[in-house]
C-alpha cells in the first residue's frame, strides 16, 4: 500500500476534486412523500428540468446549501487544513454566486472557469446545478438532480496546469453519465498521470455503478490508483456474491481502495490485504448527505500527510460522523480540531 | 382585554402578514469577525448593495433559508393549523422563487404579487432582498440587510380584498423605515379598520425604534390595536427609566401589548395590568433568530382561536422556543404537535 504514498511537496496542492457544482435544497420528508413522487428512497435520479420543476413545487419548505460530491471532498480537505483545488461548472445565476462563495469561503482555491451566462430560452438548461435532497427519519437522502451547466463540462474547461498542481487528482463517479463530462475526466487522468499524481475515483452511486460497470471495472487497469466505494456499490462493480467476495476481487486489482459500510466503519484494501476500520461514534445521525463525501475527504487529508491507509480510513470516519450529525453536506464543526491527534498537524 | 377577541369566521384568514420578503443567509461568526466588519452584535443593519456585497465576500460558508420577519411568522401561524396570507414583495429571480416556493410550501396563501422583473443595470437594486445573518456562539444573531425590492413596496401593492379577509393584520415595523412603504401600511391600517380586523404592529428592532419613535407612538393612539415589542424596543418607545415603567407607560396607551424578555418570558399587558407569562424550557439555544418572529406565530394562533392573553403568550413562548433549538428562523418541528393542549385544535 505504501507506494501510493504521495512525494511531499510535489505540487502546491494536496488535492484537486472535480465534480459537479451543485446547491442542495434539503427538507424533511416521509417515505410515503418519496415514493409519491416517484424516486427511489436512498438512491439520486437524474431530472430534467421540468421534472426537477414539478417536484420542487411538490417539495415541502427547505434550505439551500451548497454541495455536489466531490465539492464536499473539497470543502472537508480544506476544513483539515489541506491545500485543494475545485473544478466544477456553474451558471452566471444567484445559486452559481452561492456556489461559487460558499467554496471559496470554505478555503478551497476555485479553478478558472467563466460562469455560463444565463438564456433567455425559459426551456434552456444553462442554470447552476440544484439537487433537491429529501432527509427521512431515519437520517437517510434522496436525491432527484438536475444537473444544469455542470452537465456541460468538457475536456476544454480543465485548466491542466491547476491540475498539474496536484498530489492527488479525485475524480465524481457521477460526472460519467455524461457524455463530454467523461472526455473531460479521461483528460483529466491524462493530465494526472503527466504529473504522477494519484488518480482517485469515488463510485458515488449503486445506479451510477450500474450504468457503467464495464467502463468503471477498465479504469481499475491502470487508470485510477485508489477508489472510494460503499458495500452497495463495490458488490455492484464486481458483480460478487457479498462484501467479502468483492475485497477478493478489488484486491486482485492492485488498486487501493477506501470501502465504506455506513454504521460498520470502513474496510481499506491494499496490496496486504482488507484492514476494517471502526465508525466513529455518532450521538444522533440527522442527515446522511455528505458521509461518504467526508469520509473520502479525511482519508485524502491524511493521504496526502503521511499517514498510512488505516489512519486516513480512522480520519476519514471521523469526518463523516461530524458531517452526519447534522443538515448538510459540509462541515460545520472544526475538523482539525476533531481530528485532534488523528495526524501531524497541517 | 377581552374586547379584542376578534369575533369568529369574520374573515377566511386568520392573519395577513405584511414585511420584508428576505432570503436569510446563515453563517456561524465570532463576535470579532463581526466587529470587524463594522456591524453591531445583536442589531440589524440595514446595507445598500456594494456594502452587501462587501460583506458576503467576507462572510464564511452559508446557508440561504427563506425568512423575513413577518414571513416567519405568517409560516408560524400556517405550521400552527392558521388560515395566513403574506403581502411582500419578491423579484423574478432564484432566490425571489425561493422565497415564495417556500412561503407556499408552508402553507401560507401569497398574495397577488407580481415578481419584480432583474434589471441589466448591475448597480440596480432590483434584486430579491437578503438578509446576511451572523450566529455567534452564544445563539444571537447580527444581521445586515440587503432589502433589495422588498424596499419598494406602495400602497399600490396592496391586495386590499385579501387584507380585508383577515381577522388580524400584522405589521412589520422594520417597513417603516422606507417612505414608500410606509404609506402602504397606513393604507393596510386603513383597509384592516374598514373591515373591523384587528391591527398588529411588532417594533422589529431598537434602532427602528430610536429612528420612528414619535411615528410609533403616535401610531398607539387608535391606529394599532396589539403591540409585539421586546424589553429593550419598549422601554425606548417610552423613554422609560426600565421595564416597569413602560409597563405602566404601555397600560396607559389602551393597547394590548406582548413583549418578550428571551429567557425570562413575556409579559401581556392589557387593561386589567400585566401578567407575566414564563418562558418555555429550551435544552440548547442554537440560533435566537425568529425568536420574537415566532412568538407572534403562536400568540396570533391563540388569540384567533379564542384563547386568552396569557394563553397566547403560553404558545408564542412554546414557538419562539422551538425556532431558537435549531438555525434558521422558520419552524422545523411539529407546532401543531408541541402547542399540544395549549388551546383547542383547529
Amino acid at each position: 500500500m505504501d507506494d501510493l504514498q504521495p512525494a511531499a511537496d510535489v505540487g502546491t496542492l494536496d488535492v484537486v476534486a472535480v465534480g459537479s457544482a451543485l446547491v442542495d435544497v434539503l427538507t424533511h420528508s416521509s417515505a410515503r412523500d418519496i415514493e409519491r413522487l416517484g424516486l427511489v428512497k436512498g438512491t439520486m435520479t437524474l431530472v430534467d428540468l421540468p421534472r426537477a420543476a414539478a417536484v420542487y413545487r411538490a417539495m415541502g419548505p427547505g434550505i439551500e446549501v451548497s454541495g455536489g460530491s466531490a465539492a464536499n471532498t473539497a470543502a472537508g480537505v480544506a476544513a483539515l487544513g489541506g491545500r485543494v483545488g475545485y473544478i466544477g461548472k456553474v451558471a452566471a445565476d444567484e445559486l452559481g454566486e452561492v456556489f461559487i462563495h460558499d467554496i471559496s469561503a470554505a478555503g478551497v482555491v476555485v479553478a478558472r472557469t467563466e460562469p455560463v451566462a444565463p438564456s433567455d430560452d425559459p426551456d434552456d438548461d444553462r442554470a447552476t446545478g440544484r439537487c433537491l435532497v429529501f432527509v427521512t427519519e431515519d437520517g437517510e437522502r434522496t436525491m432527484a438532480t438536475h444537473l444544469g451547466v455542470a452537465s456541460t463540462l468538457v475536456p476544454e474547461d480543465l485548466d491542466e496546469e491547476f491540475i498539474a498542481r496536484a498530489q492527488v487528482v479525485y475524480l465524481e463517479g457521477y460526472l460519467w453519465d455524461l457524455g463530454p463530462a467523461k472526455a473531460a475526466l479521461r483528460r483529466a487522468i491524462e493530465v494526472a498521470h503527466a504529473s504522477d499524481a494519484i488518480v482517485a475515483l469515488t463510485l458515488s452511486d449503486p445506479f451510477c455503478v450500474e450504468r457503467h460497470q464495464r467502463e468503471f471495472l477498465e479504469l481499475l487497469n491502470g487508470e485510477v490508483d485508489l477508489l472510494f466505494a460503499n458495500e452497495d456499490e463495490v458488490t455492484l462493480l464486481f458483480g460478487s456474491n457479498g462484501f467479502d467476495a468483492a475485497l477478493e476481487a478489488v484486491q486482485e486489482t492492485g488498486v487501493l481502495a477506501a470501502l465504506t459500510r455506513g454504521p460498520d466503519g470502513s474496510v481499506v484494501v491494499g496490496a496486504s490485504g482488507p484492514v476494517a476500520v471502526p465508525a466513529a461514534p455518532v450521538a444522533q445521525v440527522v442527515d446522511t448527505t455528505g458521509a461518504g463525501d467526508l469520509y473520502a475527504a479525511g482519508f485524502l487529508y491524511g493521504l496526502t500527510h503521511g499517514q498510512d491507509p488505516a489512519e486516513c480510513a480512522r480520519l476519514g470516519g471521523l469526518c463523516a460522523a461530524e458531517v452526519i450529525s447534522h443538515l448538510g453536506a459540509r462541515p460545520q464543526a472544526d475538523l482539525r480540531a476533531l481530528a485532534g491527534g488523528a495526524g501531524p498537524p497541517p
